[in-house]
């Protein structure tokens, strides 16, 4: 008999969500069923998008049910298989996280590329965020060589490797961060770091102070004064890539950006999307950032908490700004 | 020695012009030059992208010079050509408008169709309105025959085209504008109408009663609450296609959506266009629509302000709500 212990939350946050919205439970498995795995879980992914999930409103994804296991990306072995595809041992990635045993179907999990890289990069740098950043800038944005690229949240998870692709495609490079040691970090990568915590306007000036020739592509993680300032430091025909807008996560109303007849009169392209639906390019993605990363050509940071009982403080550490930097994993 | 009368700016005007703005003056014209053309002008146009030309800011187009002739789209008659091309009694599109006779270059005019339709629908069903309601649905968001369309100001020179382009594709459409008669006129055409002078969430609810399948695509003229319920009314995919914020024009200061977040989280494509870019295309559009215009296939309306004097008039009349309806003409 296996007993999973996992997270739910047992009611709707409003706002930051407080940390006793988690309840860590325990249940026991049942029997293992045909063409299922039976995971243990090595490595727990949080991510921003799951504050939108605890909200009891359908977005793109189904809200996260109250008093039943959360979800999310993790990283796990094979204990015991009943799908002829998968043996004991195997390193699997799945949807069944924030918990630490798991029974999942075989169809659901993804077999991970063979690199030599380690294990968590593949829900960090090669996992979910890396394939957002490579999707906003090519997909959406289509990125070129000449192009000056605004990243804003340029340290975390997904910015960081934002700015570092695009500044090996051979771009010029600003990125925001919310404190002046991950404006040291980025200037160490070749990105022209601006604080964000600053107002739009202050934001815009800074901005043109670091690329004076303007912005064509912006990839947007933040939304709020940082979207007003995106907006104003855009070139004719810009590309926006709206990737996320945590700023407005945990706020129930917020002013929209004045500017936004901006979207005309440059004649900008401002598109929202969201990675998993872009999955099925994960091999290219893999192609040109998997070698990037076994060769140590990509920095990436990441805060690692340990013990499953830490996954809704790694949660909560997203939306504070400047202590934490890189991707929130959780080891088991 | 011919003598030109035309319409210039003596100050920057702040929100809405007054119209002592304007001035009439007169000026000789000198000798007509090699590669030039004598134009005695019809028809003039006045349009809403005029507003901001009168601001002293560069933005997809220079503004205009104060105290100089202003600039618009006319129809004119060859009275004398020192150009192989043309011949007196041609009629000819230019945009040295505003005025009554005018030297302009053989290069910069335009030699009109051969249909069988009145003069002046090339400068509106026909002309700049037409076309750019047709790069707005076809170029811009890939206007669909399953499509369901929202037109804001759609009983406007732009919007009315709009609606029947849409219609006559087979899309159900719904458009907005601000008087009865002009939601009964849109009724006529086959559109589900709404009145445009509502709270944003009140606009929402009747664009849902009016298309409870939600929106696909969005041609938007307005801006302001409207922008905030077309967001509103979006479906996941949906295009908007940006023409204009006639709502804007006239104020310094605006608020921007407070829901612009839908753009990720419907994984939406805003883009804004001006139509002089998307020229290149006129024939495919005079393919489509001129047939249709000659036929009878599609309304239009019209307000005509005689004489050169009624200028300012015919442009201030843009900006007032529920007077006049369709594209303002000045006939000479």
């Amino acid at each position: 008999m296996t007993v999973s212990r996992y997270f739910t939350i047992t009611s709707r946050p409003e706002g930051l969500p407080s940390p006793d919205v988690f309840s860590l439970e325990e249940m026991e498995l049942p029997a293992l069923g045909d063409g299922e795995l039976h995971v243990r879980n090595l490595w727990l992914s949080v991510d921003p998008y799951m504050r939108n999930r605890m909200d009891g409103v359908k977005t793109y994804i189904e809200p996260f049910d109250l008093n039943a296991p959360l979800e999310g990306a993790a990283l796990g072995e094979v204990v015991e298989s009943r799908d002829e595809r998968f043996k004991p041992g195997d390193k699997v990635r799945h949807m069944a996280g924030w918990r630490d045993e798991a029974h999942v179907s075989a169809d659901s999990v993804e077999r991970l590329p063979d690199l030599d890289v380690p294990l968590q990069t593949y829900l960090g740098v090669l996992g979910m965020p890396g394939m957002t950043a490579w999707t906003g800038l090519n997909t959406i944005a289509g990125l070129g060589s000449d192009d000056t690229v605004l990243v804003s949240a340029a340290s975390g998870a997904v910015g960081s490797l934002a700015v570092q692709l695009a500044h090996q495609k051979g771009c010029r490079v600003v990125g925001t961060a919310g404190s002046d040691e991950k404006c040291d970090w980025l200037k160490s990568l070749g990105v022209s770091p601006v604080n964000h915590h600053q107002s739009a306007e202050a934001l815009t000036k800074a901005i043109k102070a670091a690329a004076p020739q303007g912005i064509d592509v912006y990839f947007e993680n933040v939304g709020g004064p940082m979207l007003d300032a995106g907006l104003a430091s855009m070139n004719d025909y810009g590309r926006i890539a709206v990737c996320g807008m945590i700023s407005r996560y945990n706020s129930a109303s917020a002013e929209g950006p004045a500017n936004i007849a901006m979207v005309l009169t440059k004649r900008m392209r401002m598109q929202g999307f969201i990675v998993l639906e872009h999955w099925a390019d994960y091999q290219k993605f893999i192609e040109e950032a998997g070698p990037l990363v076994a060769a140590g050509k990509v920095e990436y940071q990441e805060s690692v908490f340990d013990g499953l009982e830490a996954t809704p403080e790694a949660f909560l550490s997203l939306f504070e700004s400047g202590t934490y930097a890189g991707k929130r994993l959780v080891r088991l």
